[in-house]
């Protein structure tokens, strides 16, 4: 008896140290596996074409040898690297308060269609959120909704992983666009 | 007895609970840790050199100073910058029915040899795979075989993550190579 | 009897198995989380401004429309795109013995202040490490400290995450910098 509850005590233990040591998981997606945490962002791109400056986000800072940097390359922009600072708000107007900018760089990737390969960050310091959450994946933006995946974060998203799904909210000719992103994690810390 | 049984029930519990909410994870590697999933790709760049603009596959898009978009730079191509959408094949024909795309970047970064680092996605949407890989890290092009890291994924691919080794498969001149992708993905949700 | 025994040892073989096959994780950051592994190291930057091509250990190969490759666009280098090869030593030493090489990219991506987004990896091989560390995230130069992620790694650094800190240790001009990474792993396999 004696050495059940031994057993017993020393099981608990094990069970208890290694669950408090580790972040939270959840299970399937899809019904299956439920996000640690679910976020919804919109962010706003304003290309530079020339004439916009003031109020330009991003700028074209490569191209292929047939492109330039103040039109977007034909081709389906096949080869444009577009660096950007985008402001992020809590709804889908350009002039809501931001809190935080989306920061990094996307290149149109296909000569066939608009799709386009995503490495940037969501940079916060404000009241609701302090740190980053850090993006890569393809984003073949015609499709109504793409997945791209969350590979880390600090702050108040220290060592989180997830998906993002994005959507195109808005776009106005080849000089605005917004983006919906919906952040669902599974691993918080 | 029945604090036991109590005990024992909750323990189980804990146990079931745990394991069912949480990604399978594999041992240690060589020997030690085993893969949850392991596949083998090969994928085809063909780089535009000015006059193979239907054949080709991706592009340079940014060069140092002393560089050009058309011809790899001297200095064992360092700072090029080439954007790539490359078909994916289960063997090593180029000619074999793609089953996705390899979507991102590569940029060359070192002057005295040849090696690069790689930013880009496995896209998939066939019978056998639907969903996406994601790729990061370092490409030193000279050795046999190199190891990447696999940051992510969707879809069928959903949170995982891996090693992927790479092997110069073939290439033809400057202008064509290939890779075989050996994926071991140790994070399968 | 019999019967709580061989739940016992079921219990027991489920906890064991479970924890041998799982890598490190540690718990809460900030006191509360304990890295599995930390590092420090510094990384020497030195960029092509057209004079010093012996030293270079960096260029610029994408810019805004108006800037060029050879001097940092103004507007804060928004728009530069800077690959590089840096030595990394032990200490804060530019002529240290390097122990590794730090390759990657980094774009500068804001008009108001300096801010980058890196993409990079470690590259190791000697005696002390061999693999390599794979990062990514913002890196908003002008703080004291700032964190990135570690997305993953090979070798030594075999599936590895964490966050790293970087500090900017010394700068001279537009052409030499030094950073310091605090590397703390919190996933060790």
């Amino acid at each position: 008896m004696k050495l059940i509850s031994t057993l017993l005590f020393f099981l608990l233990l094990i069970s208890l140290t290694y669950s408090s040591a580790t972040p939270t998981r959840s299970g399937k997606r899809d019904r299956v596996h439920e996000p640690c945490k679910r976020l919804v962002f919109y962010f706003h791109d304003i290309i530079y074409n020339g004439h916009n400056s003031k109020n330009a986000t991003s700028a074209i800072v490569g191209t292929p040898a047939w492109g330039n940097r103040t039109i977007l390359a034909n081709q389906n922009h096949f080869g444009d690297l577009v660096v950007f600072d985008d402001p992020i708000t809590l709804d889908n107007n350009l002039h809501s308060r931001p809190i935080g900018r989306a920061q990094g760089f996307y290149i149109y990737d296909k000569k066939e269609i608009f799709t386009a390969w995503l490495g940037f960050s969501f940079v916060f310091n404000s009241t609701q959120h302090k740190g980053s959450i850090n993006f890569a994946g393809a984003d073949p933006l015609m499709n109504k909704t793409r997945d791209i995946s969350v590979i880390g974060g600090t702050g108040d998203f220290f060592m989180t992983r997830g998906v993002a799904t994005l959507s195109t909210d808005s776009f106005e000719g080849e000089v605005y666009f917004r983006l919906r992103a919906e952040i669902n994690l599974y691993e918080c810390w």
